[in-house]
Order: C-alpha cells, then sequence, then structure tokens
C-alpha cells in the first residue's frame, strides 16, 4: 500500500481540549479525504494558544504530511488565534483583505438588524475576521469568517476552515476547488473499499476468521480495521487499485463464515434498510425504557412520514393501558416488563396508530427497579404485523442506564428490519 | 497561570482516523483530568500502525508533557499494536506476566462457555493481551485487556487503558491509584472553574461584554472560553488558586449584563433543573416534528419515571386526532403546523396522560414539506399546565432536518423549565 497523499487534520478549541465538547469535523474532514484516496494518519484536537496550534502544525509538517486542514479559531474572540499562527507557519504577514472586509460588513450589517445587535461589537468582529495571510487565497465566508488556503514553501498545503459544522461542510466544496487544493488532489487515485456490517458478531470470531483466512490469502495489501459500533460490528477493507481480486476472495470467505449476521455488505445501515423495508407500510411504536429513541430514530430520516404513522411512549403503567389498550390484568399478573406485555404493547401500537406493523420495547433500563427475576438490562421486545406475524425476543443488556436504552434501541432496530423482510407491504 | 502537570492523550483507532466513528475517551478522559488540576494541550487520534502512534507518543514527550493517555488497541487483532508500541517507547521489552495470563484465561473461560465461543480464537487472544512491557503496572482486566502504567526513563509516566469507554472509564479509579500516577497527581492543584450557560445569546454579544470588562479588570489570570453549545452558550472561567476575586467580579459582571438570558451558574444544566423543578408533578408530550426526541430527553435521567407519564410521537394527522384528540375542523382550518394546533397537542398530552404539565412540537423539520408561509425550520411549542397556565412559541429555525429537530427538543426543554418554574407543584 503506497500512501500517496498524506493529510493531518487540527480542530482547534479549548472547549475541546478539556473535554467539554466532542470534535465533530475531525471525523467528517476524515471521511471526506478518505472518500478522495487522501489517508489520514491523525486528528489532532489542540487549546486555543498560539504554542500548542503552531506546534501541531509542526508535528504534521515533520510527519511529514502533504496536507494540513485546519478547523476553527476564525471567530471574533480573542481567543481566535488560527489565522495568526497559520500566517506565522507559513512564514507570511497577516494583513487586512479589504474586499473580504467589506463582504464580511454586508454579511453582519443584515444580521445585527435581524438580531438587534450591537453594530459596534460586530464591526470589531469584522476586522479582525478579515486579516489574511499575505499570499493565501481567502474562501468566501459561510457565517462570517472566511476560510484560507495557504501553502507553506516547501512544505504542506493548509487549509482553514470556520469551526461551527455547518459552515466548515459548506465551505468544503470552495476548497476542494481552490487551485492549489485542486492540482494537490489531482493526481490522487480514490481507494477501492468495501464494508460489511454483522449484527451480534463477537470481534474475537471476526478476529479468528481473518486469522484463518491469512493463511490461505495474501492480506498484506489490504487494510483491514473491525469496528465495533454498538450492536453492529463493521469491517472494512481498504485497498489500492490492483488488490480487487483479493479483496473479493476475502469478503466471500467472511460472508461465508458469518452469513447469519450478515446486514449488508454494501455499507448500507440497518437504518437504510428498514427505511427501504418500510416503504409503502406504516409503522406503530410502544415504548416504555426507550422513551422514544425507536420512534426518533425511524424518523431521523427525511421523508419517514410516509411510513413512521407515530408513537406512544408509555412510561406509566396507566398509560399503557389507556394509550396501547393494555389489559391492566396482564400487567399485574406478568409486570409491565414481560414479553405478554410487549405483545400487547405492540399490537396496540399497531392498532392504534392504523399500522400494518407495530414494535415495542419494555424493559429496566435502571440504575434502580431491576428485581432478582428481572435485573436491570432486562428488556423485551415485539414486533406483530397485521398478517399475523409475531418476533419477539428477551434480552439481557450489560451497561449504563444510556448504554442499555441504546442498545435497546439497536435491537428494535434489528427485529424491526427482520420483520419487515419477512413480509410483504399489504 | 503555572502550568503544573500537563497531559497529552491519544486514542489509537483507524476507524477514529477514517471518520468513521468520533472519539469518545479523549473528551472524557480530558474531563476527568481536568477536573485534577492537570492542563490537557493535546487529543490526538491516531491510526493503528505503529508508526503513527510511535510519532505521537514522542510528539508529546517533547511537548513537553508529563503525562500521556493512550486508549485502545490493547485487543486481540492484530492491528492491536499499543502494547509494543508503548514498549518500545519507554525502551522495555514485552514479557509474558502470567499470573495475568491466567486471569485473563479465566475471564474468558465464563465468556466462552456464555457465549458458545471457539476456545481456540479466545485462547490466541488470550496470550497476546497478557505481554506486558517489563517493568510496567498492569491494571486488572475490565473487560479482557489489562490497562498499563509504564514509566519512560527522564521521560513522561504513560497510562494506557482499553479502547471500549465502559471498560475505560470502569478502569480510571485504578489508573489512578496505581503508585506512579499517585504520586504525579499529588501536588498538582485542582483548578479554580466557574461555569455560565446561557440561552438564545449570541457569541458576540459575550465578546463585547468580556472586552469591556477586560478594560476595568486584569483578566489575564483566567483561562475563559465560551462555547456554543447547540442553543446554550457556554462561557467557562477557570483559574489557579489566588485569582478567585477577579472571577468573582467578571461573573458578576457578565450577569449583570445577561440576566434575562441566565440559564445557570453552577454550571447546572438546563436538563438537570427541568428534572429538579418536575419532582412532584407529572408531565406528558405530543410530539410531531421532534419524533420522540423530548420524551427520549426527559426519560435519559435515571428516576425520570417518577415525573414522565409519557408522550404521544403523533405524526400523521390521524394519530393526532385519534390520540391526543385535537379537533381534525383545527388541523383542516389552521394547519398541523400551526399555534393553534400546538396548543391543542398540549393540551390534549396532559389530558391523556393525566398529567400536570403538556408539552407539544409540531413543526417543518425538512428538507421537504416547506412552503412559503411555514418554511422548513418553522416550529411551533406550546407548554400548558392543569392551573390554566400557557406559553407558547413560534420559531424559525436554521440548518439540516437533524439541527432542527435538535434544536426544537432545546427549546421545548427551555420552555418546560419556564413554565415549571412559574408554577408550583399541586
Amino acid at each position: 500500500v503506497v500512501a500517496e497523499l498524506r493529510a493531518g487534520i487540527v480542530a482547534t478549541g479549548s472547549e475541546l481540549v478539556a473535554g467539554r465538547i466532542a470534535d465533530a469535523n475531525g471525523p467528517w474532514l476524515a471521511q471526506r479525504l478518505g472518500e478522495l484516496g487522501v489517508e489520514v494518519p491523525y486528528l489532532l484536537s489542540v487549546s486555543d494558544r498560539r504554542d500548542e496550534l503552531a506546534a501541531a502544525l509542526t508535528f504534521l509538517a515533520d510527519a511529514p504530511v502533504g496536507l494540513i486542514v485546519v478547523s476553527g479559531g476564525l471567530g471574533p474572540t480573542a481567543d481566535d488565534l488560527t489565522a495568526e499562527v497559520v500566517a506565522a507557519f507559513a512564514g507570511a504577514e497577516l494583513v487586512l483583505d479589504e474586499a473580504m472586509e467589506s463582504t464580511i460588513a454586508e454579511i453582519l450589517a443584515s444580521y445585527a438588524a435581524r438580531m438587534d445587535l450591537s453594530a459596534e461589537a460586530l464591526r470589531v468582529a469584522n476586522r479582525k475576521q478579515a486579516m489574511v495571510p499575505r499570499g493565501a487565497l481567502a474562501l468566501q465566508p459561510v457565517g462570517t469568517a472566511p476560510g484560507l488556503v495557504v501553502r507553506r514553501a516547501g512544505g504542506p498545503l493548509v487549509v482553514v476552515l470556520p469551526g461551527p459544522p455547518r459552515e466548515l461542510q459548506a465551505m468544503w466544496p470552495a476548497a476542494l476547488a481552490a487551485p492549489e487544493m485542486a492540482s494537490l488532489l489531482a493526481g490522487v487515485r480514490p481507494f477501492g473499499a468495501v464494508s460489511l456490517r454483522f449484527f451480534s458478531l463477537p470481534e474475537s470470531e471476526i478476529t479468528a476468521t481473518l486469522t484463518e483466512l491469512g493463511e490461505r490469502l495474501d492480506l498484506s495489501p489490504l487494510e483491514i480495521t473491525t469496528c465495533q459500533r454498538r450492536s453492529e460490528l463493521e469491517v472494512d477493507i481498504r485497498f489500492r487499485p490492483g488488490a480487487e481480486a483479493v479483496s473479493e476472495a476475502l469478503v466471500d470467505g467472511v460472508i461465508d463464515r458469518h452469513r447469519k449476521q450478515l446486514v449488508s455488505t454494501d455499507g448500507t445501515t440497518t437504518d437504510e434498510q428498514v427505511a427501504a423495508l418500510l416503504t409503502g407500510r406504516r409503522i406503530g411504536l410502544g415504548e416504555s425504557c426507550t422513551g422514544g429513541l425507536v420512534t426518533a430514530r425511524l424518523t431521523d430520516r427525511p421523508g419517514s412520514s410516509d411510513y413512521v404513522a407515530g408513537g406512544v411512549v408509555a412510561y406509566s403503567n396507566d398509560a399503557k393501558v389507556s394509550l396501547l389498550g393494555v389489559p391492566a390484568e396482564l400487567i399485574e399478573r406478568h409486570g409491565a416488563v414481560s414479553p405478554e406485555v410487549a405483545r400487547a404493547m405492540a399490537d396496540g401500537a399497531r392498532k392504534r396508530f392504523d399500522a400494518d406493523i407495530g414494535c415495542s420495547v419494555t424493559g429496566v433500563a435502571g440504575p434502580g427497579g431491576g428485581t432478582p427475576d428481572k435485573p436491570v438490562g432486562y428488556v423485551c421486545f415485539c414486533v406483530t404485523t397485521a398478517d399475523g406475524g409475531v418476533l419477539a425476543r428477551e434480552v439481557h443488556l450489560r451497561g449504563s442506564r444510556a448504554e442499555v436504552r441504546e442498545r435497546s434501541v439497536d435491537v428494535a432496530m434489528h427485529l424491526i428490519r427482520r420483520a419487515a423482510s419477512r413480509t410483504t407491504p399489504s
């Protein structure tokens, strides 16, 4: 595997290194660069101080990488130092870009009027944001901060983008189109990639399979990574052009051994499959311990109103009875967390929402509420369909309240997928 | 501000630098270290390859930092190289820890039996995970991987923890208790810290306030960071002992200027405030565009079953009518996204769930479904209380479908907070 272009990504912000928020830009940029065939060996978050950003840039230049993408620190506040540090790194003076100053002034004028803000505070911010390293290309602001494309002589190309993810993502096409960036990327050949997803498959089993296949296949041209994403195991295979055959042989071998747990071979997520399977149908949800998370997950997707009729979060027993039609005596006899009540909740949700599919979750999310019989992590699921199909599951999940809830959502999504693939739209 | 102990955090994993998952361990560790008074200038994610992890360790040793915490790469697969690279960094040979091998074997025996796994695959994994740099302290496994505490002679202390967040977090107390770690931390004085939270306050307004206050106060002993977290602006002030008075003066000045938007002065989140205010009461939700996210957010918290009666996700108009009792003619006359329907949904949720407070959200999350009158991002909210209180809001939110939904949840939480602070429990 020959690395053709390597890039480093630096996210700036004291709130990142303090751990108060997770960096969203690094992973997003890494994905975009990976799609283009650029290898990203390093993602860094550094505090807002001059020295740390400067040290990070030097580290990456020495690594060496050919491209550095920096996010954040372009704002109006005193701790926004990125333009200044990048200018010093590139050996260029910081100068006022007058055209950019007017552009920003225009953007701010309408903003100030709309938000009823102090025009003076905005004017000061304005000037600072229009300071650009001499010789750099300034990218048109999406918010109020321009992006920058700066070359360090004999070193990497540096692309600077604003910190707010929405602005950064909106500016990315302009960064790619910048002449220096375009010519850097022109020679890069995209990787080949295959992504396999499995449900309920322990990582040690995949390891054994890869070891076994490695005895008869030369896997060295492949970069294989396995990654547990909650209840799904993702196996990613990336390779330079020329290694298609061995990749294919590996994929066949892996699928052959773990077909029962296979979710997809094209990187499709369970959510995408569920959305496709539900097209032309309607689903109704009855949730207890997941508190609306299953319905929220289904309605994440644009267009989901075509197939999500709705859901009831029946946290209290009264609500299970009055809103989902669960017989009170069923709750009394078996308890609110029981396969019997799960079944009644699924049927109730399906009927109340006049849907084709009903899905329910009831369990003990913890940390309190567990009993010897029904400990924290015990969760019952049921999916019923209008044609009489029933798919039920009882599981014992480990982890914190948040983990039990999250994993319950995963299990529910998989059951919906299985139930929906069994039946055809009415 | 004198830095007493600086630490660098390195998360390993090709899935991290590929951007396929966001690093959860770095932020968590940074918060824990920050609470202890340790400054964290760098968070790094590196790929699974030897050279990148080695380069990252060298970079941090040269920075210099006195402590490096590494997460991940302790697993059984071939790309798990952390122990080996850290051993080389510390100049120590990797040796089999026989006691640890038996410990791991015991853990795996019960796991293999429970999961019906190949004992042979697990045995191979076992031996690899028991290899420890000579002279290092091995920390008891939480999953199957032991942690490591290793000193590089004349350099930083390196603590290695497993990658799965649950295992890493569970092992943290043992890492802190390790003799070398304990003596390193013994001399560190915790920072003073104040955290202010505001709702609906633009960052530029805070900047202006800080500039103004900086003209009459010497703010140099304070480290001030501002951070927009969706609709809340967090202003964090951190300082070494001795700067309490200036911190207090700054806090007073900021609060004085932005009292109306203040959420809390003790770092309390809106969610915590809402939970406290709802104690002794019951809330019912009626959601449309948020698809269950408000109910899910409220039920995130342990003990929320005491005050969350439940919620209805009424995605379809039929469901609004049948499950929330919204008059069909109201939807016909004003549309499903209207203040009138929001009011009826809130009342309906309150009554259906026999609750004291009802809250509703109905809006156009997009990307489709917008009209000139009611564009994407137009969202109506209503909170009604049993004593006749009504709090209504119409907003125009910017951003993607996910952003509109997320921000709608924030607005709903703030309205619930306001409504609940107006009334007293019945």
